[in-house]
């Protein structure tokens, strides 16, 4: 046994430890004590509240302690240390013996590819998804187990952040932890759209079109020290060649490129907002421009707060704007709005639109058969999980048979009923039975509706089932009971998923 | 706020505790206290020293803690309670509000599709991985979080397990634990191939040759409750179609399958042995059937003293062979029969297999250039991580120049290289380093080694990062210093990544 021992490492370790810690966290207060759970519980019943839901009803009650865990357990890079990972995981490994080349501890590259990670955007609070990939030149003969370059990414993923700080922040802490020749990070990121809606300022849908729903923001960054430090290194070669294996093609290697803050969709809202173009906003622009009004100034200090409990500075420059933000995004799915636009504009409203859309309709309604099956397919959806304040969205299915002398029904109505349910706090069982419900009582017969869609709270909390996926049925008068029908319609929509390549 | 709300249905699932522990563990001792991991530890070591390994050696020394850390995080479903999980989770949604249909808290099927899974086979003690899919339709107007679906999945995953009964068991908790109308579960399951390998009984390999080192072996298994007992009835229709969705094809449902048990690879050695076919089995076979052999004994005896402190009953049927199994896989690695066949068969034995060899290859070698680059892809190759004591697995690429004079290399002979230094106890740095040293020493010249690997460890324990891959680089002489021929040997790799659809 050589003296290069476990231990050993460990040793060297201890002496960097000021070294480690200063760069792993350089602009955060790193809090070792417990996060104050119930500061944050009570920040989120006034969020709640301001989205004028009754905070102890069936489905709520438990949200703010659920919402208080997840937000700690997603932040938990705050409270953990690269030190107490790397430590005890160095392997001393001889290089070559003799010969010129690399290999082993020293100079041979070490890639780990296609590391899925989730981090928490510093603009929006909303959870980004990332393909996180690592490459490092030992040096010393000094090599680390494997996994920690998966768990040393992930303390400082689970954080707010910025896609090419938490480069950055990976790369130094590794550097600092193996003391390698060089350390190269590529990430692949992507962060879900923020759909942009027609609302008037009054507070109705003047016609809830959505950008790209089911698109992502993406961007990719990379982050070098050492060997790595320049962009052209024979190095960043090797390791886009042994990307390029799994299919990851990074043409361009930016290590000081530019902030990506730019990245996240929210500050293109800040941007309408500024040139004031208030028709593609959300209607609590009008109120969260307002001075006015105490609930929104309310909602934007809880989330301050909260920041605060989490153990970060609500006041970081990237921060500021950081709380108006979340609140605006949150204020789209405030349940008065919806109700208000369901009164004003619901059944009575969606009776007028049926009229004028059909209007336009009539030349496709007479090739209609009747008593036909119809499918109507991939209308895009969003909506926020009531349990866990995080978007789930996705496409929903509708399918109905004409009744005698009724005609086809237009897809805008059925998008618009899609959005009036979506556009609140929700689950999907019940925004798939309210879909087959107003569907069903406006136009009567026979509907069938499913509900595909990708919960944020599944992929990014807790379980991190990323590649998971959700779907729901539910049936109305004929299809409740012709098994037939109900299999028609499936067969459908299936194909309509094998054309899509889904 | 009605009477539904979280509290009421906490009381209803309190007096059902009973039967859902019942269920949840049928034959299985669950203890709540927690796992003698120093007992574990002192197995362990027993395995090393069985493998003819010093324990004390660097790279070992926290071996025995980290593979009974490991162990038991693996199996923490023995500890956990299915109505921990469900409790506080049950949701009151209405159903439909009047007409005939399904919909919401009441007879709408409700999926979760496509949970990454890992759990442990009962047969020979290796990880498999598991795509879970689970369906329930909701009855009494209780609707289930649906990130719970996935955690009491993984309940009975982590846990030594059989596809059929971890589905069963998954099955029937959820069916206690929700008291839907019927609950449906598909589990699609990999287990890693154990190659066979063609040894003599005094240990040395005859041909090393390794029958789909990348396979998997496959199954599909099937669960249901209530309404989906019966294979033919329709919610399995619609449940099959919501999988197609996604890629899923489930095509013929057996409930009530035998048992799944035949399909660990470990099984057809069993049966190899009883036929007494022992060429096509690992020499330790000579050695395990032989009871003269006090260090076996003692590792058999090691591993059913681990199930027993996992809390597991080694006698229960289904694990009376799977220490006897998990021994016989693991002395593959013993690193005194790789040294005795390096010793015997090392660097002379090279050589005059390649005297040997190459005659067969001389037709080939008329056809070949001189100092040309010449590159030998996609070496399977299977190792034992030694951090872990888990399988690392995948593919080595070999680069070389012929310098003047030389003939080109047999792709037998490499495949042997690659072999002899992957049965062992090993880390990937170590087995590229050792890989393009032996391959220079034995061959001269300049070499250039990439290793491509899945690691059993880092998607299966602790990071579970399900998609990762490693990749390492090794090189000498030219190819060290000459960024244009490591490059052109890359490109080459890259471009076999791209044909074979890697």
């Amino acid at each position: 046994m050589g003296a290069l021992n476990d231990g050993h490492f460990n040793g060297h370790l201890e002496n960097n430890n000021g070294l480690i810690l200063n760069l792993s966290s350089p602009n955060k207060e790193v809090k070792q004590d417990s996060v104050p759970i119930s500061d944050i519980q009570n920040a989120v019943k006034i969020l709640l509240q301001g989205l004028g839901e009754d905070s102890n009803r069936q489905g709520l009650i438990k949200t703010p302690l659920r919402v208080a865990k997840a937000l700690c357990e997603g932040t938990r890079g705050y409270r953990q240390k690269v030190k107490d990972i790397v430590q005890g995981a160095l392997f001393p490994e001889a290089g070559l013996d003799g010969g010129v080349g690399h290999a082993g501890g020293a100079g041979g590259l070490v890639v780990v590819r296609d590391l899925d990670l989730f981090s928490y955007c510093e603009c929006c609070l909303l959870p980004f998804r990332v393909k996180c990939h690592v490459g490092y030149v030992p040096s010393g003969q000094r090599v680390v187990g494997l996994s920690k370059l998966s768990r040393v990414a992930d303390v400082f993923a689970k954080r707010l952040q910025d896609p090419q700080r938490l480069a950055d922040e990976i790369c130094s802490a590794l550097h600092n932890g193996i003391r390698p020749a060089g350390v190269g990070v590529v990430l692949q990121c992507w962060h879900i759209q923020l759909p942009v809606i027609e609302w008037n300022c009054s507070g109705q849908i003047n016609h809830p079109t959505v950008v790209d729903m089911q698109g992502w923001s993406k961007i990719s960054v990379c982050a070098g020290s050492g060997v790595f430090e320049s962009e052209n290194g024979d190095v960043w070669c090797d390791f886009r060649a042994l990307l390029k294996l799994r299919g990851v093609k990074v043409d361009k290697v930016h290590i000081k490129s530019s902030s990506s803050q730019g990245w996240c969709p929210s500050r293109s809202l800040d941007v309408l907002a500024i040139n004031g173009h208030e028709n593609t906003q959300n209607p609590m622009n009008c109120k969260i421009s307002s001075k006015a009004e105490p609930g929104v100034a309310s909602m934007i200090a809880a989330v301050g707060a909260i920041l605060h409990s989490l153990g970060e500075d609500p006041s970081r420059k990237e921060l500021v704007g950081t709380p108006h933000r979340f609140v605006q995004w949150l204020m789209n799915f405030n349940s008065s709005n919806v109700e208000m636009n369901l009164n004003g504009f619901g059944l009575e409203g969606m009776s007028q639109i049926k009229c004028r859309s059909q209007r336009n309709e009539d030349r496709e309604y007479a090739n209609c058969k009747r008593d036909e099956l119809r499918s109507e397919l991939n209308f895009p959806f969003w909506s926020q999980c009531e349990h866990h304040l995080l978007p789930f969205h996705g496409a929903v299915h509708i399918g109905y048979f004409h009744n005698e002398g009724m005609k086809p029904i237009g897809r805008s109505i059925l998008q618009s009923i899609v959005h009036f349910h979506g556009w609140k706090l929700q689950v999907q069982e019940r925004l798939s039975r309210q879909i087959v419900e107003t569907v069903s009582s406006v136009f009567g017969g026979d509907v069938m509706v499913v509900v595909e869609a990708n919960h944020i709270c599944m992929i990014s909390r807790g379980i991190e089932k990323v590649g998971s996926s959700t779907a729901t049925i539910a049936t109305m008068g004929r299809f409740s009971s012709d098994s037939t029908a109900k299999e028609m319609f499936l067969q459908t929509v299936s194909e309509s998923g094998d054309a899509s390549g889904g």
